[in-house]
């Protein structure tokens, strides 16, 4: 048994954004040489999510618009007390989930054809970080 | 270290249906052989869901009620521009969730007294696959 | 490879009751010698969710609002008819999720600096049960 561990940073222009991860945890698994296993992919910060969804925009801007009505922005959330802004941003962490596990078979992400990892970004603009863990052989 | 790959083939009658398949994993387990683990459950479709509850058909109505009231049906998603009209299966697993892990112990799946995992098609009438992938010794 | 399989047991004095289990999980960890690997925490019971969010009073009451507003008690779902009445802990599990997969790395939980595992209790007062599962080496 073998694991390795990366971990991703990022810090993004626009308080939300939602990016493509897809292709790193690829190279990731590829560098590995691992065959079979896992791949954890996890928000280390507890405002953004992790998601396996489609890669067509029009779609993400419909996710965006859901979570603005499921988890919505309100000054008044009772988290606002301790100075901070942003409770819509843990809620919609919730709603989407923090992490992901990914399946490898034969080197390769045991993905369907339309599956993509996203980060979901919901209080950027500073330096945040997820975490790659795969263990296999 | 051993791991099991295998995949659970769908094609639902009806758009929308709810199956149990917690015997299907069940087999797998014993076959393997594998006595400590983890089984991966995972839709490999952005428009269908895997989740643990329970095998109570009035509760799954409420479920599929309450999923059609938080992320409905409506012919206006910008998704719906690439000529697909299935946004509201895109939100509902992610609602849902794609994925469970399984824990496996003596041999068994170690589940409580209820627990029941289910595969939720959202956008169903043609061929659709979940991975099982059991990691363990 | 290792595994080490615990389990937490719960009896709550409230009906809804959220508990911080983080430390609970570092034990486990650290008793078992692992420095490489994966926790498995999962509810075994299927009104009950486990997530990692932040620790700060304020925000778990606006998780516990936000999880009323959109999966209410109600007398009137379907799942009643059975003699239930918690249908509404059965979405609020769906909604939170019963399960985290929590990275171990260097003998440590490999969490950012806020992230915190808890247990959500949606309809207490009785024995309830949470795995927590370790593979590693």
């Amino acid at each position: 048994m073998k694991t390795v561990t990366e971990y991703l940073w990022f810090n993004t222009r626009q308080r939300r954004e939602f990016i493509n991860i897809t292709d790193k945890i690829k190279e990731m698994v590829e560098r590995s040489g691992i065959q079979e296993g896992f791949v954890l992919v996890s928000a280390m910060h507890i405002t953004a999510g992790v998601y396996v969804n489609d890669a067509e925009e029009g779609l993400i801007e419909d996710i965006q618009t859901w979570l603005e009505k499921l988890a919505p922005y309100d000054p008044n959330y009772k988290h606002h007390a301790t100075g901070e802004t942003n409770a819509d941003a843990h809620l919609k962490s919730m709603l989407v989930n923090h992490e992901v596990i990914v399946p490898v078979t034969h080197g390769f992400l045991d993905f369907g054809p339309w599956q993509q990892v996203y980060y979901a970004e919901f209080d950027g603009q500073r330096r945040k970080r997820v975490i790659l863990k795969l263990m296999g052989e």
